[in-house]
């Protein structure tokens, strides 16, 4: 179950008021840094949001500020007056559930993006919210708990594979919404693999519990639809950017992220058609087996049901009755049973009732 | 259940006429005027409308007037006329079935929109219909009853919390917005919770009253999502406004309370479709326990059927039937009697009919 | 029911070929005229078209023409003519079948638009067609039948109430056109009325014939909203007018009735939805009526089963059955039967099958 | 049933390669011409291709060429070349499954639609492909079978009925046009007929084969819906049309056919949605029929199940049975057994079971 | 079962990683040449991805290079390399889930689309991702495995079939979208077909394996239409086009695969409704089967449920039981259980119960 569309708690408190509204959070928050440029990496975990603010002034290097644990607010609140962010943006960064959107502060850009982690051996699928600022030489990502995406990108830069490290912070934004449309795709993914085992299990064995099954993956397979519509726009906006903060040669990447996007809620699309598709064979086969029951069940009865009675009138006790005194009456009685009995089930039968 | 959509009286009344269309009232209207400025605040209950036309008109202090009670139409006529408001004005702020929106009419703003006021301990959730005219240093509000979502705001006003006292009408206006917003986030949580609680019950004990509920959940969340829907288009031109009447610092504001707007509508659109689950579910369920009922029934039935037949076999009157006269022959019945019953038994079990 | 869409009969004649499609006229046509002016109002009822032309001709006064009838297309011709109104538009008057729309020939406005009449004691509503011609300093209106939703606009002209009288021919227009959208609420609310009215007898006594109930009512509503939908193109397009026929005064009044087709298009759909949940009630009300019942019964059959099988027990005939012969032997079955029959009716009872 | 939608053989062949995928055609293909002017009209049956170009290059007077049987490739071949078609509209013309579409090639307009011909005394309703080319002077319509909804204009051109003679030949296009979507009207009140009929008959006699007969008319509904909606993009191009072949004084026309288009796509929606109703009474009265059956059966089997137990008890051979020695034993049984029949279907008339 | 939809493997990797997500191959990839022009062909089959680029660049001539095999990504690489191509086309080469669209970079255009292959003989029908990248004076396209739609194409280019010789590079991508179009037409086709067979089947023959038939089609005509939506752009694009890589006079026939296009996706559309009906018919005929059989079953059990009660009656033991000492009281049983067999039987043959 993801947490998106749960849980919002704000209300009636001043414009820019922090309220943080996701799960309890367990680790502490911490800040980590990574400081990069063509000629090296430099990487300092839990640093204080003083150092941060100064280690990202320097020229040259473009810095990658992530902060672990919005749960924090008094962490968020200090990162965001040494980085001079508008209050509303701090309000947003903490109330973990916002729609994916770009802002552009003048200085600096605001982007607030849904992150899905795929399961992972034991651990099951999350999302949370990632609010990434893009500013000059410098990109700070806020995200809920300990564990993201991002492994591959801080892989990329340790080893300057690809591109990354002659490039500035925007190639860094786009790497990191790149790889967070990217893990849509592998939840998706594993939604999808959900669905096939559905579709094969609906037929075998049709029991209610499949149908809770049905709804919380419908659920799932639509909120990562919702949730990575509007990245399409952020996107859009991104490479249309008149900033100065996004350089006009990341359009070619962008568009392909965009177009990844639209891949991602196509693909929903379909899944959630097969869903439908799964609900309708999950009505058809339950109303299936219980017709077959109560059909062969009645066909028992149907057969039985003039038997019982020529037994019945058999049972009577009328002073003139001549078949009881036959010498084979009983036997006689046997074989009408039997051959009644034959022909109703072979007409039975041959009706495909049974 | 909320009021909105039901009720619409007006018709065949010259432009202008004003008509109550709301609930009967039960207390007498009333005005209530807070006047504060960076240096104070002043708050008089139960002014008359002349008195305050006139404390309005004081430069360098805000004044928030807030009528409660639109039921009493002269003194809705009054306060027009003391603030020089257009008649069609006074018709739809009486008229309490209007959709959100907003008019310009160069002087002043004119906002219409629904406030959902969430439950409260006894009390049930409740909408109102709320209209607030901005015009220059001063805020016009008027609402149906006693009860409503500001108290927050006027407390920051009465105690200097946040900008509020240090900003003009325009972010008051604002702060009501917002405060409206906020209270849709807060009822529909409620109703969420109600969605939740409606998913459990729905499998424990399916019965008819259920449906109704869903259904009238259903309404709510959809007159939830109507009712904010026509909110952003307000929201937006208020901030497009070229009256000069609100501020451009407010933009960054506004959006924000935009975003809140499709975060209301998206997640009653979430409700909405979880209760279609629910909905499904209840079908299934109801459908569930008959057929385990019937079906159960149905092989008690099928098991004795041909017990009772060979019991009447047993009771027929034939005089030739060696088996009445063995010695064990009422044991051996009981026998084959238990016999076939125990094996029909197993194999209804085996085919999980039981 | 309504008569709209029904009954489109015109094909293959030459453009302008004027054929009514409507019911069969009960009585004749004839043209009304009432001329005012700040000054005073002339009324008289039963004019020729010749008169009418001339009468409209005045300077100064305000000419309202108004046509009952307008099967009798003779009549209708004649007043084109004398009107100088264009072939189409005639054609357009007598197939009463349109969609609602404005169409501008420089010299006038040709508006259609659909008149809803709510019921009224005995009589059931009603739509017709009504076609306005706007022109200079008159109003031309057609309509089918006797009887419309104007005779509160001709008592505001009689005692001059309202702004009416001191207006020009296009606020006469705003004032038809207002009446006919407040007369959709009317008529809606009646519906509206009856969707209630459904949604109790639904759970009481859902039969049949309520299915047929719910369809026509869905039908209804449909039809008041799809025959208003196409009004607020019709008003937008007067308010934008540039013929010089409609003063820009008028623009905030034609804005307030835009806002009402709104609502009542709002409204319509809201019915829509509760007549969506009535059907879902319906179905579900008639399937659980029908499953009591059928429980019921095979409840009443499955305790009579395992009693009547032991009575067929005891009624065998084996030479050797020591319970026949004991004493209290038929007590005893008594005792054992209802033994039987209290537990499994307490069993089914514990079940909540009964 | 009609023939769009169905056979699309066309593939692999170069552009303008003209396949005809219509129905085999039965007579042979042939060429009319009508040649008119204010002063006369000379219609010419079996042209062969080169006459008929050259008449058409007839100053002043209008020439209508109208080809039936546009299977005859050569022939269509032959007409092309003599008006200098381009050949993808050759392929278009044969092609006989597209979807209405008006295409400028400045000389001339290529338009083609899909025109509904009614029922008609025994003969079914159908529909095949109508291409008009309208040219300086000229119009040439290519049809697929002998038949036409044209046969009005025919008799207007031939008895100067109208303003037809008078005008050009963009006059001519417009009233095939018109004729076109008149008949589509005429088509969809055959429909809609055959809907109220269904409509009647479902409550009555619901049997299976309804079923299939609400599907093919919900089908030939939606394929008239389908057929005329792009009509009113031709109609729009038309009449925005700055080739020069069409008269600025032709758009009230043309905007008049443009309404009826939309009129006859609002009508089939509402067919539409009333067959949607007539489904879901055609399943709650299959339903419903079923149920009273059953219960009516399980009805008497309940009654008769104690009376059955009754029966048995008194026919147990216990020793002593009190009963079976009273004088009247026997007459108090059939007493009792009367009395709990007669209470049971009370209570079951009563609980209204029966 | 097409392909496509399935399996999305890319997560994590740098841009312009290419990672093949479709099937496993089985053959070696391919690269085959077609240089020609006016004057005469060259084919070549198997060439180095240097010896392709060298050809290419002759002037006069078009060179069509086809790559079949996309699997091999050192030979994608290496043809990337010699015709210069951004390292994001390559990774959309090999990931063969793209939607359709195009992507201009100024040197060549870059064109995806799916390519359908229609059923043939034994070989069922199946789907790949086409990329074409459309050049001055060369068109490269590339697929997934052996086999396309393009030989009509090939053809026609050896024969000098139509115009294809005497064109340039962009009418053979022209002829090359044209047949992808086309075949989408043949697979709709025979999944129409299949359609119609199943309409058939469902009523004769409803068994739960007709469900995931009609799903498996209903996925797969959505899936036909889902690829060709958004061809319509890609071709709208290139008619715009401004790259000079495309001459306007290709526009009439872009236009034409335009309405293709569309041509398919509205019978796509139509035989997706057409399976909603068929879906009906399912659902109502397995219901109709299961209740004829109930129906007649529960009568067959009716019928001698009261006949059994009298069979018990006349076996009981009273002492004083008149009827049973009549001489002919067994026959007179015999008439009245026939009787009443009779008249129930008739009984419920008149109601159609039977």
């Amino acid at each position: 179950m993801f947490g998106f569309g749960r849980g919002v708690k704000k209300a009636g408190l001043p414009p820019g008021t922090m309220v943080y509204v996701g799960k309890a959070a367990e680790q502490p928050a911490r800040i980590d840094i990574m400081d990069y440029s063509d000629s090296g990496v430099e990487e300092t975990r839990g640093v204080s949001p003083e150092q941060c603010a100064m280690l990202t002034r320097k020229p040259d290097t473009v810095t990658w500020v992530n902060v672990t644990g919005v749960h924090d607010i008094g962490l968020v609140e200090a990162v965001g007056k040494c980085f001079g962010l508008h209050p509303l943006i701090l309000e947003d960064i903490v109330n973990t559930q916002q729609r994916a959107k770009l802002e552009d502060y003048n200085d600096y850009l605001f982007i607030v993006a849904r992150m899905f982690l795929p399961a992972n051996g034991q651990e099951p699928p999350r999302d949370e919210q990632i609010s990434i600022i893009l500013g000059k030489g410098f990109v700070l990502s806020l995200q809920e708990t300990e564990g993201d995406v991002f492994d591959p990108v801080r892989e990329r830069i340790r080893k300057a594979k690809g591109r990354i490290r002659g490039k500035g912070a925007d190639y860094l934004c786009y790497a990191l919404l790149d790889m967070i449309v990217d893990n849509c795709f592998r939840v998706l993914e594993q939604l999808g693999n959900q669905v096939e085992d559905l579709q094969d299990r609906v037929v075998e064995k049709p029991d209610q519990s499949l149908l809770s099954e049905i709804h919380a993956l419908k659920r799932e397979v639509a909120l990562v639809r919702r949730s990575v519509w509007p990245m399409r726009e952020v996107l859009s906006s991104l490479s249309r950017d008149d900033s100065g903060l996004v350089d006009p040669s990341l359009r070619l990447y962008l568009r392909d992220v965009h177009d990844h996007t639209v891949q991602v809620a196509e693909t929903a699309e379909i899944y959630s058609e097969n869903l439908a598709g799964v609900f309708d064979v999950y009505l058809s086969s339950v109303s299936n087996r219980l017709n077959e029951t109560m059909r062969l069940l009645t066909v028992i009865a149907t057969i039985f049901i003039p038997l019982t009675f020529l037994a019945g009138v058999y049972g009577m006790n009328f002073t003139y009755m001549p078949e009881l005194h036959w010498r084979y009456g009983y036997y006689a009685f046997w074989c009408a049973i039997t051959a009644i009995g034959v022909f109703m089930f072979a007409f039975f039968k041959h009706r495909k009732w049974i």
